[in-house]
């Protein structure tokens, strides 16, 4: 250490920028934090607090201001000021202009279209009554509705069909731009996660297998080694590569993918940051995904992905029903299973399906992690007080 | 979580304390640490800092006030205090009498004495005068001595023999209260740790086996599984089992051992705080030291206290020679090296000594940990800037 241990900055400070600095404090790094909420799950844990909106591009230049690297654990921030401040010589990883793309749901789809990347077929669309003519001219029956911008969790996603919208267009839930793309009939949705370093080598996270919640949207269980033939894992990790290649610049990438009934996969979307289907990571792999953003932010080495230990992983959140004060219901079950860590992020208040922290179980070999995940999946949740 | 999480207070904010808030993080509680440098390592964490003196009362007091619960992590503390904040309703664990207890090297002894715990005999003296006597009362050639209180880490610590003092009763580095020792000629020195859950409940993790360095006597190099016989290992285990049952109340406590050539286990000494043989269970065990301090804290219940991988510690230490700022030299090989996990502590300064951190090894097995653990060794060390 010196009188000037290396500064990081993240923008936002939600859970993933809390489980960051939980791993960082190990190297005795200083994190400053970017956040509206001086309350948030990574506020208090954080050696610095910039109070502030992350789209307003002036807090994200007081905070760049103190830091030696910026970064960011969300994509719902104010993305042009990172160009400009990489303009001026900061280093912020990803790029902004990787945000940007990523961002926008549409520009995602037509990088991955230019890149060669398999994803299934879309249109974009100004406003509603545009919606139908997109469809026919996709073909097919079922289709994805995203909004462009803004989405987030499952939020500004809509699935529907050209029947539904044939006879009643008024039930299109939002407006504005929107990506239409072909449904895919999904056996399985997997996710690969990919750390590029400053110097582009890169590091690549086995698959993981994710179970969606069929409401919310959000993963409730995970599991690694995922249950798909060792060729579908290469060639997953091929694509997530591919990619990583395209975008062309450092940083972390979780990239998900359907897997379909032919054993085809096509790309669904990625996210330039930890990624909720690698939390497992912390307790079953060598490297968390956490410890892999660090070494990238700070140019050290990268380290191995591969799990010493394999791991499953159930996410905690809030009742469907109702909001306020909640605690974990069965949590001794939780802390009396071998191999089964607890995670709580420190919100405050439960909201239905809101993530309020997640649960992973480690085993020798899947099958033992899933018998223990069995034994508490349906005792150990999160319950209003 | 609710408008009051849990408020575990903590004397004392050195890399014991840091660590357990790494842990505890994860769990959304709130931490308090009592030090009087509020740049210490771990006033960096937590969520409310109190600055003042370990042996003031009164900051003590002030710490126990805003908290549920009290810890230490350090032996040298007022704990007389502790007495009467436990009359007045406080928990505080372990007890000020438990404290009270170890912080005297003296009535150390006696306790394993009255206990049948197996150790070396001993002899209380007031002043160096009376060391000769105690030697010679005792018989035989070699001895310990150690000072009463405020021993830490080596310091306080001489060995010697008879035939030295007789010649040159001069050489004797300390005064006051000091307990005399027959040293034991050691074959290894062991370690075991065991937690005590407020209702009694029992956690004794594996035996680990201890390297020190020649000079500062701090912890070098820890292995576990430890290369003992079984039955050594039990014997250890029971033994520190039937010593925190005759301090009669909960903690965290490590107790250390020597083993000699004729394979004979003696308690040397023990500590009610998580200590630096255990730093290899944050990785290597499925509870971690710190994890199983919280649950003895809150009242949950216990941990497993089994290995997922074998594990080997190397304590980051000062470079013998000067003082100042300071780097690791070789992080980077360190970072290269799989299942390799480094901790520094954010000390702002190396002094001769100095623990600044330490490395985790992990492998699945001891031999595949040692033979990772010898390729950094040498390579990965705190240097001077």
């Amino acid at each position: 250490m010196s009188a000037k241990p290396a500064r990081i900055g993240i923008i936002g400070g939600g859970q993933l920028g809390r489980m960051f600095i939980e791993n960082a404090a190990r190297y005795g790094l200083e994190i400053h934090i970017l956040e509206d909420d001086p309350h948030a799950p990574a506020a208090q844990l954080t050696h610095h607090f910039v109070e502030g909106s992350l789209k307003d591009p002036e807090a994200i230049r007081s905070l760049a201001a103190q830091c030696d690297v910026l970064t960011y654990e969300i994509e719902h921030i104010h993305a042009d000021v990172l160009l400009e401040l990489e303009a001026e010589g900061k280093t912020i990883i990803p790029s902004g202009r990787i945000l940007k793309t990523i961002q926008d749901k549409g520009l995602q789809k037509s990088f991955y279209k230019a890149n060669g990347i398999p994803t299934s077929d879309f249109k974009l669309v100004g406003s509603p009554s545009e919606w139908r003519e997109a469809m026919l001219e996709l073909g097919g029956e079922r289709f994805a509705a995203k909004s462009r911008t803004g989405g987030y969790d499952g939020k500004g996603v809509f699935l529907t069909d050209l029947q539904s919208i044939t006879i009643d267009p008024g039930i299109i839930p939002f407006e504005g731009p929107t990506m239409i793309e072909k449904f895919v009939e999904c056996y399985k949705e997997i996710a690969v996660l990919v750390a590029v370093g400053q110097g582009g080598s890169t590091a690549v996270f086995p698959a993981v297998d994710m179970e969606f919640h069929p409401v919310s949207n959000l993963v409730t269980y995970l599991f690694t080694p995922a249950d798909i033939d060792t060729s579908i894992e290469e060639e997953a990790q091929n694509i997530a590569l591919k990619t990583v290649e395209a975008l062309g610049g450092p940083g972390l990438f979780a990239i998900e993918f359907f897997l379909d009934h032919q054993k085809q996969l096509w790309v669904n979307e990625m996210a330039p940051r930890p990624h909720n289907s690698a939390h497992h990571s912390i307790e079953a792999c060598y490297t968390s995904q956490f410890d892999q953003l660090l070494r990238v932010l700070m140019n050290w080495p990268l380290g191995s992905t591969d799990f010493h230990q394999a791991g499953i992983m159930i996410n905690l959140t809030g009742p469907e029903v109702g909001s306020g004060d909640y605690y974990l219901e069965g949590q001794e079950l939780a802390l009396q299973t071998e191999g089964c860590y607890v995670h709580l992020y420190g919100k405050a208040q439960s909201k239905p399906h809101r993530k309020l922290g997640h649960i992973t179980v480690t085993g020798p070999d899947i099958e033992t992690a899933k018998q223990k995940a069995e034994l508490i999946r349906d005792k150990v949740f999160i319950a209003l007080r």
